[in-house]
């Protein structure tokens, strides 16, 4: 697959990821088992034991591995529970070197066989060249891919441990458990990491989320924020007969209906007063990123499995995606929810939504609008039951420069490996690191994704493809070779600019 | 707490009971230990032991049992399951006696610990003279109340079991374990049967409502019926990222809540075009049945826990529970229903909701009704998702006259062990086995509750009082005799026309 272009030493390294290729598939297969959902209390100790499966896989490379302990966190019903740690890892200290740091994380969503799962979501499986599994494209792929293309690295002997080799880059590694539950612990470790951990690094490189194609490479140099709330109604204290009390009383579960039918209208526009009044304007320039970009709207449709999308066209619908705020309902909590019929009148009903929002959305001025948009039409509906609002998880959206060297290697990569350019993409998830490592950290920050867009990642039936994870280790090995050279070439330019 | 008015027989009847009464609490306690729940397929056998409990504890009574096999029947993702036994049972042949037949059933509705239940649901547990566990009062406890009755009888030589001694009453028994689930096989039992079981019973007895207050005893002449619905819209097969698809999708859910949303307006009133047009008109003479009725709304608003109901007067609520259809949504299947958080675009998501109905709405119309309205909503939506209204359970409801003897009988009986006259009442609920009996077999229906108010029937922490249910088999003690005077009297009266 590789493009005729690579040099003897690209060779050389794509040569050993393809002969090891079923080693990479066996480890990813290990990881995968571990069923380390970070949203369910009770996997808990799921996550804590995959972190320690990761931990070993970077001290075997040889890396420098500190498990920091985050303490204990507290759940709505008071219950403690411990973290899983944060990995925080080092392979080569070359001062000449530029040292990248890769954020990932191996904890996942819930899934369970019965949500419609074709295979075990715990066995990684392999069908027509896709391996299926939960974890197996968000995150542990990808985390994967990158310690495959170290360990590459290491095998050939392409790692300077010592200060005697010039060699290519300095590797440094985040690797969290808690990402599917918002990451809580992650932005105090940074804050207190900046001055130390994060003082020589160069370059941040997140590869969590997924190519806009099937198909075609892409780099992200954005991604939405992620306001989720809990709207709660309650009458009382227990459930009631809707014999004895349907017809005398204002339901919960109707008021609640009333808000969450209250939030989007049927075109997809959210009806919160002001939501959209401080989105960032659309430039030309940006807008002539949207017009060049290779987006297949069938295919994104297929991926979906919908028949027909709110709008028609290709702009429409990337800047709906990754320029305007989306609103989706998840579900209620407490109602009635298995299959069959139970004619019951819940007590305390517990709405749950997002908002996706946008640069410069404020998320405590979204949060003021929801809370007064729903009081709003509660108030009309005088009900006797109680309300409420409350925002449990706030990410913040992203936005990187495209200009930016690190953004330049990843492309070169990308062109040997895949032979073309990636799109600049932005992406409509919200992957609250990119802009808590920005921020914190003020280095560049860049997402480089090796998932297609057709892997399902939250969904059934999750997967990556064989190619996606191999020819993803051949390009994170690329990307050194590429951010190394560009590197000296920027220190070679800087001693020109100091000659001078 | 018997009446001092009650004979040397009652006497002795009400002596046995009270000194038997931490006999029949163990028993209800080995009931109660049986997860005979209906609704979940993966608990069937429990239904299906309790029957065999149940047909045991007649058969130690003498009556000769018949556990009918009903065969199977299809869940709804095509899975067969068999379907629970019906016990007939029969104790007592003389033509002398009338013969009273008793329903009741032994299946429950859902319960666990985690609900909210201050108990163990399975272990009956008393605690300030009441005795919490599912099924307690709905309904393992009125049905043994009235093997215990008989039993006293039995115990004290009251039954006539052979054709020489003249003893008061016959009995017949029909228990069913599905009567959560809709009592599936029972209706095509009673057709086959009404030649044969039933064609010697004279009235038909059944105790599975409340009493309207929480301490003046009630018999019941109507109950509501209940149309249960659901409401699927679907947009694909599997659940999507709310990142990379929310803001271009229909969301089946946004479609669900708009739908639910349209059904009922926030002072309660159904907003289903022709819902209203065929009820019955409320005559003057029923009318005062309303206004003489001890009820006490704020005793009910305790019993509920809400703040306040959608009516102010005694007569509003009591019509809006009785005499006018109620509509209760219940929840919803398929979307995310756990605590925390999970930003999913559910793919296929069912609305539940139930209408209980009154005299003259017809199921099919009904159906045609609702089915019309959503389609009518859900049109002008434009939305591409694929939109499935069923009606799986359609009960009608059910009215008796209560000049017939049977209610002078238990009247009589109430007053003797109460020293109070019982309010003739209707039930919210839907007893769909009265209607069904009455349809059937053309004999007088009565419903005797003995449970009170609060006993929180469907809701976590069920429970009956020790003193309604030692209290409940005193009365049926004393309506066996009353009905044998009664028949006595009739048999009399005709003797007397036909000697003229």
């Amino acid at each position: 697959m590789s493009s005729p272009s690579c040099s003897v030493l690209e060779m050389e390294i794509f040569q050993y990821i393809d002969v090891h290729q079923n080693d990479f598939i066996e480890d990813l297969k290990e990881w995968v088992a571990v069923e380390s959902d970070s949203v369910q209390p009770d996997l808990r100790k799921e996550v804590i034991r995959m972190m320690a499966l990761a931990a070993d896989r970077l001290g075997a490379l040889g890396a420098t591995v500190n498990l920091v302990n985050l303490g204990l966190h507290q759940l709505p019903d008071g219950q403690d529970l411990p973290l899983p740690p944060v990995i925080l890892g080092e392979l080569g200290k070359d001062p000449q070197n530029p040292t990248v740091c890769f954020y990932g994380h191996v904890d996942v969503q819930p899934a369970k066989k019965e949500d419609g799962w074709k295979t075990d979501p715990y066995t990684l499986t392999e069908i027509n060249g896709n391996l299926y599994g939960r974890g197996a494209t968000d995150n542990k792929g990808p985390v994967l891919a990158w310690i495959n293309a170290v360990e590459t690295f290491k095998a050939l002997k392409l790692i300077s441990l010592t200060f005697i080799q010039a060699m290519p880059v300095n590797f440094k590694f985040v690797i969290e458990g808690m990402e599917e539950a918002g990451s809580l612990g992650l932005e105090k470790l940074l804050q207190e990491e900046k001055q130390c951990f994060f003082s020589d690094v160069d370059y941040i490189v997140i590869s969590d989320n997924l190519w806009l194609s099937n198909k075609k490479p892409a780099l992200t140099y954005g991604s939405r924020g992620n306001a989720c709330f809990f709207v709660e109604v309650q009458c009382g204290d227990k459930d009631l007969h809707s014999g004895t009390f349907g017809g005398i009383i204002h339901e919960p579960l109707m008021d609640l209906i009333a808000l969450l039918d209250s939030l989007v209208d049927p075109t997809g526009r959210i009806q919160i007063p002001g939501i959209y009044d401080s989105i960032a304007a659309l430039t030309e320039k940006e807008m002539k990123l949207y017009e060049s970009i290779e987006f297949d709207l069938e295919e994104h449709k297929n991926n979906s499995g919908v028949k027909k999308f709110l709008y028609d066209t290709k702009e429409e619908i990337l800047l709906h995606l990754w320029r305007y705020p989306s609103l989706s309902i998840h579900g209620i909590e407490g109602a009635f929810h298995e299959p069959g019929i139970k004619t019951v009148i819940p007590a305390k009903v517990i709405g749950k939504f997002s908002i996706r929002q946008v640069p410069h959305m404020d998320l405590s001025v979204v949060k003021q609008q929801v809370a007064e948009h729903l009081e709003g039409v509660f108030s009309k509906r005088n009900s006797p039951n109680k309300l409420k609002v409350s925002m449990p998880l706030g990410a913040k959206p992203w936005l990187a420069d495209v200009n930016e060297p690190v953004y330049k290697a990843a492309r070169r990569a990308i062109k040997t490996v895949f032979g073309e350019d990636p799109d600049f993409i932005q992406d409509g998830s919200t992957i609250p690191v990119a802009r808590m490592f920005q921020t914190i950290t003020q280095k560049s920050v860049m997402m480089f994704p090796i998932g297609a867009a057709d892997d399902g990642e939250h969904s059934q039936n999750e997967k990556i493809s064989r190619h996606n994870y191999i020819e993803g280790t051949k390009v994170f090995a690329a990307f050194f070779l590429e951010i190394s050279k560009l590197h000296q070439h920027l220190a070679e330019t800087s001693n020109m600019v100091a000659d001078n």
